[in-house]
């Protein structure tokens, strides 16, 4: 029995509509969610569909005003025309990145260049869904953020006090490669749910991951009590990048954000950063061969995955193949166990279940 | 005896200025050259200073028309205002760089962000000296380029295809930390240089660095064919995003680049991308406890480095400390050995040498 059941993405959506909807989000909330959480599933990113965005929800968003249904975004005065600042006001992270990555494109369309930093945010959940939008519309789009809990050691520390801070970059090489190459992750070597699934697996955790109550480094994951970054002190260097952003742009301590604090005038919020990059302003018009600057593209990456180099793959490589997997099968694919939680939530919106016996499998 | 001997910033500078003007550089180009090198000499960036510099020209550059000395950088035209593209017709890298960073930095001022893409050039050198004038300026700063030769093994292969591909972000922080964070670095674990070294001191590479002839990991530096990315497929991403910023402006296939070709109509020359950023830009305004932004942003490094991380450091720490020891000693530090070829430089220009004895120590 293949491992998928296929889910009609029409069903997913009204389902995962209702969800949000029954928590108060408005109609174009509820799509945009939906959206998000449909393209993961659909690319293969199981830590970010919609069972993830509702129980971040659940955990840190409507139910306790961390993110607030129905909020506008306030666009601030900016006396820099391809610069917008953002007040999100707490509005659903999804429709907030949407709405950002639509507006750097035009952006980009008059300056070549536009960027969007937006502060009091909720969770966007998977960065690499916009900006995947942004390069598959033809544009370079750049994202950060800062996650909501502190849980990253900084290199040559012991306490942590970084976020796992996700960088996300999309680049327009569809024409060249026949989908959009992406890079999407976090800057921890792994997340702290891969530290839950190594426990339940008896397995231990590759080096340099982690560290224990003590600061001291550790591959137990019973004895993990933070995170470490990936790369020495790069990857730390690139999980304080978003830290950075964090302090322009309006975020405050990290080791209050996301939790409850008491102080007054205190923000627990986190930001988000975009900007969109228009190809023709990169391309100096002077490709080897009187390439396109596709065709130079192209022949950049082929030169860089020749030479033996076959097992090599592009970012985003993988996704691109679980996205045609599940395009071939005409849905968006679920193990029983997803399908299974999707029909609770579904019971508990008194609305009618999947026939798991009648879905396809693929 | 101490380490570093004290020259006066005034006989490096003139030193190093008469050695590029007897390489047919302008005067411009060569007191650019100059101050680049003083810099990094400043900072304690020891694989960077003039004689690197001069060494790499010698190797790749005037000598065999890999850099042409007075070269004039021409603007192509641009319908994106925020958005400027250079042919830099292989003028010096450093002169074309400090001016990339002035022209982006008015950009900036302008458009709240400005970007400069850079065809044909020569190795720039040290991309966090241009960053972190920027940021001292007050700006944020960005900068990648593709290196001139692929030593990197892709994730996963296992011949080189990618250069070592540096990345540099300068932070406006001066007044929250006395000092501009600067990230930069190379995208492979170590550089080749690095390799040399523990060779000659007999000493084995950490792992992940490198490959051997067949492509298999090898801690021997004898048996060193390749680098590796560092972090694994992030490190190897964002190596090959300089590759795609190559492709995008101008650069042809990385294997035959900074090497000799007779391939019609291909291209062996790098390229530059800079983007600055104006804080003002990114500000929403409304930091927690009434902080100015860049109160907030100390505020926000404080918390990073609290609890129990006072062994942590910022980027750019270090250099801020060689810096702070060169001024206080009146001078640029150089080695014996170092001072010793800048004295072979000046009999081989006919220019008076650098009396040892007469000189401070630091």
């Amino acid at each position: 029995m293949s491992e998928f059941l296929v889910i009609p993405r029409a069903d997913h959506d009204s389902l995962v509509i209702a969800a949000y909807q029954s928590r108060g989000y408005s109609a174009d909330e509820a799509a945009e969610g939906a959206k998000l959480a449909a393209e993961a599933a659909r690319h293969g990113i199981r830590t970010h569909h919609a069972l993830k965005a509702l129980h971040l929800d659940h955990l840190f968003g409507s139910e306790i005003g961390g993110c607030v249904p129905g909020a506008e975004i306030e666009v601030l005065p900016s006396r820099f025309p391809a610069s917008e600042r953002w007040n999100a006001n707490k509005k659903l992270g999804q429709s907030v990145a949407y709405r950002a990555i639509d507006r750097a494109i035009e952006l980009a369309d008059q300056y070549g260049v536009g960027q969007i930093a937006v502060d009091n945010t909720f969770h966007y959940l998977w960065g690499g869904g916009y900006v995947m939008e942004a390069a598959e519309r033809g544009y370079y789009a750049y994202t950060n953020c800062t996650s909501t809990l502190a849980e990253v050691v900084p290199f040559g520390g012991k306490f942590p006090t970084l976020g796992t801070n996700p960088h996300s970059w999309g680049i327009p090489s569809t024409e060249a490669n026949g989908f959009p190459i992406v890079m999407d992750w976090a800057t921890s070597t792994v997340a702290m749910g891969r530290v839950q699934a190594l426990k339940r697996e008896g397995k231990q955790l590759p080096p340099g991951a982690a560290v224990d109550k003590d600061g001291q480094p550790t591959n137990d994951p019973h004895q993990v009590a933070a995170l470490l970054p990936f790369g020495g002190h790069k990857g730390y260097g690139m999980s304080l990048l978003n830290e950075i952003f964090g302090g322009l742009i309006g975020g405050s301590l990290p080791t209050i954000r996301g939790r409850e604090t008491t102080i007054p005038g205190e923000k627990t919020t986190t930001v988000f950063y975009f900007q969109v990059i228009h190809p023709d302003a990169l391309s100096g018009g002077n490709f080897a061969q009187g390439r396109t600057q596709q065709g130079n593209l192209k022949a950049v990456l082929d030169d860089v995955l020749g030479h033996g180099n076959e097992n090599a793959m592009l970012p985003g490589q993988i996704e691109a193949g679980f996205r045609k997997r599940s395009d071939e099968a005409g849905g968006i694919l679920f193990t029983d166990a997803e399908v299974a939680e999707f029909n609770e939530l579904a019971a508990s919106l008194g609305l009618a279940q999947w026939d798991v016996s009648a879905l396809k499998r693929a």
